[in-house]
């Protein structure tokens, strides 16, 4: 039982801050030990439209803390007020609010930062195209809990949202993001405190007991093992929100970076990668067609209208079929999770006679933006949102 | 005097569709006389943050219709109902709601349609990049226009928002648009029906004397001289929301495209363009700096955060300077007007030794979306946003 393995965690070293991170499934793609960042395993995103949770990525910044349901409370505050307005505990979160679901792909801000890698050296994760997965999130709104809380949005000063996760650094100081207070209080923005995750309480590794969700925004906005929201005029002080996560141009390096400068990144740009075939694969030599198969994306609720794939380096271009989604996601307009796609191309004569066929695959979202073309481009020092097309 | 110049014009010819089309400046840059379609010179963009009147571009589908004052009627409908909901006059749009002021760039979907062209023919206006203009916009929100009908939104019936003008071609058949529903009664979607174009009653050439401004949405969205609208399940069965107005991918041509197959374009995807220098202008000699001028905009209500300029092909990059916006357009994230920017770029011996300075820009919105790199890879056989970089 859950107490037994704690108390087993704990007895392994008491001075070990992950001493409390929980076992993981052996199948995830271990990219850093500690703090824990793990991708999905690519070939069962094609399967899987909800990504079960054993096989969720994970991307911790800190240890994972410890915290009993019993203990778990939640302050809403408003800057400037010593007192929180109120604190809640998760019986409360479940009782006191009507209960939500959304379904929301989350996407690490450094998903496929090693493509952008190999163009130049940029630091971060080395992540492949697995660090983004798709649930089922159960909880209040959060603009529901504001409003019980008095939160009174109508004050002009109120700008941002921050959030603060129970995750600490050594030295004390807690995982923290921020949102613009618009995107917490829109009618359709729905974002959420989730205490479950496809239906079960959400796990360890996944922010329990509590996770607010940001659809349609990078991961690092929706904080996990969540223990504050502020309202404030300012974004959340914090490492991540103030000095990472932030694009700049290709000229600029870690001499004259910035991070003042530069807007923190909320929702992301569209996205979409190759999970099938796999990089390297075998495929029959007289295959006369080629099935492709994998994931798109886009943030701020707009959806993936058209996925373009190649196989001769981008002079022809083969429309996918876009996967009809397990339930109608798209209400008003907003649609939070990935479509899964799969192109059957053409394989010619000149194709086989390459040896090696390189494909590539890129999508469009419902404003017609397009991903970019290459690296160069869009290169960035921390290796942020590398959606260049796919190969 | 109106009645005067409109007797002369009927005068000249009874049977000339396009009599009713009123006297324009002549400093606008005319690609089309009949419908009458004409750019803003964009040496007029730098210092002009909200275009006069005068030179606002105009993209007109049809004939200019003649409407007056008196006779004016918009008609509120529901699918299926053989009677409108009401029926309104302009007086009435004047004095029973509330009326708002919406700052908005009108950019027309084929803006830089002729740079699109060079990399292989499109079909369509050839437009440089003057199709695109800015105006503060007067008149109620068509939301509360449609609540005042009585337009119940709850109905899941109702998913589009269709548009009539008054405008019609020679069978009769008037130009017609929608946009999604939830774009027309979400509390920031910002839909007007405006009566007045920079603080007087719009223009003939602009939709005298009611146009529905669509912000953050392609110009051919904003219908002029409306006459109608319709809460209805589909979209508008116009050619212009039907077969016209939706991108392909670079492989589809006239022989293999399927206008049902893809989306209609909404919100535009993120653009800029260079305006000063203008193209092939000579520059001093022993300039050892460069000034760029230009305008991004991004559709959605996204705002621009970075513009990048670049003399050396894209080898290296200067972040220009956005301008302050003449007044805080951007509420609660919803910023519908372009950012003018201004770069100044050091001019090395090597860049001089060119004799020619090719100068690019492209632009960064704050869901971090870029503009793609060539036109090979968004080519379309509309020639519709061309928002590649810009040189
Ligand atoms: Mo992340
Ligand atoms: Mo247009």
């Amino acid at each position: 039982d859950e107490s037994a393995e704690d108390a087993e965690r704990k007895k392994k070293n008491v001075n070990d801050p992950y001493a409390n991170d929980p076992p993981r499934h052996p199948a995830l793609i271990v990219r850093v030990n500690q703090p824990f960042n793990a991708e999905t395993p690519i070939e069962l995103i094609p399967d899987n439209y909800i990504t079960p949770n054993d096989f969720f990525f994970v991307r911790n910044h800190l240890p994972v803390p410890s915290v009993s349901e019993k203990d778990y409370r939640l302050e809403i505050s408003v800057e400037g007020q010593q007192e929180p307005l109120v604190t809640l505990t998760l019986q409360d979160l479940k009782t006191k609010f009507r209960k939500q679901t959304v379904t929301s792909t989350i996407q690490c801000a450094g998903n496929r930062r090693s493509d952008m890698h190999k163009v130049k050296e940029v630091q971060g994760t080395g992540w492949a195209q697995g660090a983004i997965s798709t649930a089922e999130w159960s909880g209040p709104k959060l603009h529901d809990v504001m409003a019980y809380a008095g939160v009174d949005f109508s004050n002009p000063r109120i700008q941002h949202l921050q959030f603060e996760g129970l995750d600490k650094d050594i030295t004390g100081v807690c995982y923290g993001a921020s949102i613009p207070v618009y995107k917490g209080i829109e009618p359709y923005g729905d974002v959420i405190l989730a205490y479950e995750m496809n239906g079960v309480p959400i796990p360890l590794d996944h922010g329990y007991p509590v996770r607010v969700i940001v659809p349609g925004s990078v991961g690092a906005r929706s904080v996990k093992w969540l223990s504050r929201v502020i309202a404030s005029s300012q974004e959340s002080p914090s490492h991540w929100q103030q000095k990472d996560y932030k694009c700049f141009n290709a000229s600029t390096d870690w001499k004259n970076v910035d991070f003042s400068k530069a807007k923190s990144i909320q929702e992301f740009p569209v996205q979409s990668a190759i999970c099938d075939p796999k990089d390297g694969v075998e495929l029959p030599e007289d295959m006369d067609e080629i099935s492709v198969r994998g994931y798109a994306v886009s943030g701020g609720g707009r959806e993936i209208i058209r996925v373009d794939v190649s196989i001769d380096g981008g002079k022809s271009w083969n429309e996918a079929r876009l996967l009809p989604k397990p339930r109608s996601y798209n209400i008003l307009g907003r649609d939070w999770a990935w479509t899964l796609w799969e192109a059957k191309v053409p394989v010619t004569d000149s194709d086989r006679a390459k040896g090696e066929l390189s494909i590539l695959c890129k999508a469009v979202d419902s404003s017609y933006n397009e991903q970019p073309e290459s690296f160069q481009a869009v290169w960035n020092l921390r290796g942020l949102l590398a959606t260049a097309w796919h190969s």
